[in-house]
């Protein structure tokens, strides 16, 4: 077992005010509560096809762990990685965890006000809990994210199966849905937030990949695909960005 | 040697253009520079007193790395730092690693108009070229620190031993230093931004450390202590919402 992660129970993901979950999915929720998808997220289990390369076997020995149960990363296993399909878009863990990073710093997701999800490439749905703290050290966020993959989440963050446009249409069911892309229309910032806060119950989808744009699938569950900047900016610097003029556009509604 | 940082020679530290370092640190640099300083940052190698402790010995042993060679890390030496002076603001690289993402991730940074140092507890300070990129990755982080820290940059990235002080005033040389923190006046983030762009040269202190307040010699180089936020927020939260609003300012007046 990789010493990392034995520090890390899933304890480490713990919840400030775990009795607070004033944030349901539901079309009622109050005005000014926003739910951030993180989609087609680069964050997987090695897949089975490459677990006996080179690249994944060296690594899994050197964890002293089963290549299944280690996440799919690009820094140990590029060389393997060329077989898997979309490959460009996969095994970025780091990614996700700064995205994540990113949404949870925030004060109005530690007051409960935003409600964080992981959807995978390969569709697996990551249900954080509100105000649930993400480990800051990566080491402890990955060791966590095996756990979770493997079916060995806590009530605090779980993983289940689900496609995004169930979790959006079934689940979340927002009033709007927006994306964030370099092909969406050109929108101000504060506009967008303007727009997400005024809504009972809004959806905002980051891609959680390093490459390449939405799939089909994702596009199909988007009421509007927005471009914020001229250039393309990482995921946890839209996250932090929008989640910034959200809070300010909340702030200014109720002073 | 561990794996992790054998990927990475400093080469992963690219510059996307190094030939185009316009950003120098003189009384002289154009109108909407930033000098970015991450202050008495978490960031530094395992301090000889706690090398022989049980858990720098078994995480020395894990790494296959000598002791003085890697990075204080309270999520593997905690219960040997307990003997540190100043504990509680010690052995947090990857506070340090979230926070430079936030600031490298910007436009504004991979444009040369933000520059980015990194003063450590132990008063080393890490230049880092503009527009160099930092490796997104922990572990490559992890490894390339380790290598600056021990004196083996390169060009795009050194060590060397400097107090904040003769930082601020030998070589940055502002005409405005604002320190970030909870203690400080509060001012809205808007606000303190304009005042930053319209310096010639203008300076940014936050905290690189997980608890506590700035040293007396910290507070001696800073000409205002600003608070901008009712709650206390992390450094890449900071540091991503000033860079955002600075960004903000310029391009107000750039157009």
């Amino acid at each position: 077992m990789d010493p990392a992660s034995s520090f890390l129970p899933l304890g480490d993901f713990t919840a400030r005010a775990p009795s607070a979950r004033t944030l349901t999915c539901s079309t009622s929720a109050p005005t000014g509560l926003l739910n951030f998808v993180l989609a087609e997220s680069a964050l997987e289990l090695v897949p089975k096809e490459i677990r006996k390369l080179p690249a994944v076997v060296s690594d899994s020995k050197r964890r002293e762990a089963d290549a299944s149960a280690i996440l799919l990363d690009r820094s140990f296993h590029h060389s393997a990685m060329a077989r898997l399909k979309d490959s460009e878009k996969r095994g970025r863990p780091d990614l996700v965890h700064s995205a994540l990073l990113s949404a949870t710093g925030t004060p109005l997701y530690l007051q409960g006000r935003v409600k964080v999800f992981v959807h995978t490439y390969c569709d697996l749905v990551v249900d954080i809990a509100p105000k649930t703290r993400v480990p800051k050290s990566y080491l402890r966020f990955r060791g966590l994210m095996e756990q979770v993959l493997l079916g060995r989440g806590d009530k605090l963050v779980t993983a289940r199966p689900s496609k995004l446009t169930d979790l959006v249409r079934k689940a979340v069911k927002p009033d709007i849905t927006v994306g964030l892309s370099v092909q969406g229309r050109k929108m101000e910032l504060e506009d967008l937030a303007g727009r997400l806060m005024s809504a009972d119950n809004a959806c905002l989808i980051v891609g959680g990949f390093p490459r390449g744009h939405f799939s089909a699938e994702t596009l199909s569950v988007v009421d509007e695909l927005v471009r914020i900047h001229e250039m393309p900016l990482e995921a946890h610097v839209v996250t932090s960005r929008l989640l910034y003029e959200f809070e300010k556009a909340v702030t200014a509604v109720n002073h």
